[in-house]
């Protein structure tokens, strides 16, 4: 597989990453969601890692690099669908992912990106809302 | 890695396929779909399929099948994002994806579900709107 699939879900680009990273491939996805943002002229970005068993700390950076070309192009960028095993290792081992936002699934994550794109949460909020 | 993730977006499901399927994949994707149409009660599947280059009569057979065991449990499936190289091959190749309805994309397969949900579109009819 060349590259990863970005989705147009109504305002927002969704990314669902299902394989294991490698350099080229981050590359390429950080491309092509640059890209996509541009021509959406989209706001904000969800990447589901549902998928993922295992994130280490070149993911962490990888995503964070995303994260970050996203915010310079004015687009939000949320973390979503993380196992809870994920979230217990990524603390165990200090990697606190600086600088992205999370939500439990992509409807949380969809709403977190709405509420904030229209001003009613801030970045940094703390978002738990109940179903 | 051992199953496709499976994404809930509003009332619907998503599911995107990235790497080449075998059986056993497959079996696991058609199971986990029953299981998440149970348990989200949801009336659409969305197969988004942007990221193969290539599409077989195995995939062809699969999907069908997904769509069989969706429709038997009350859910429409709608395959999206095909890639124009891939719909010229399933012609040339005969395979016509008998039984599967197909959209553009996701936004337009959302769009498609929602009026075929609310009875505004019937299943079989030829859906080609413009932005």
């Amino acid at each position: 597989m060349e590259r990863i699939p970005i989705l147009k879900v109504e305002d927002f680009l969704l990314v669902t990453v299902q394989v294991d990273m490698h350099d080229r491939l981050a590359q390429t996805l950080q491309e092509d969601l640059a890209d996509g943002i541009m021509k959406h002229r989209s706001r904000g970005v969800l990447i589901d890692i549902s998928g993922l068993g295992v994130v280490d700390s070149f993911i962490g950076r990888m995503l964070g690099m995303i994260a970050g070309v996203a915010h310079i192009l004015d687009a939000e960028t949320v973390l979503v669908g993380m196992q809870p095993a994920v979230a217990i290792t990524l603390v165990e081992l200090g990697l606190s992912l600086p600088g992205i936002r999370t939500a439990l699934n992509v409807d949380r994550g969809m709403q977190l990106l709405r509420l904030s794109l229209t001003g009613m949460g801030e970045p940094g909020d703390d978002h738990r809302e109940d179903d």
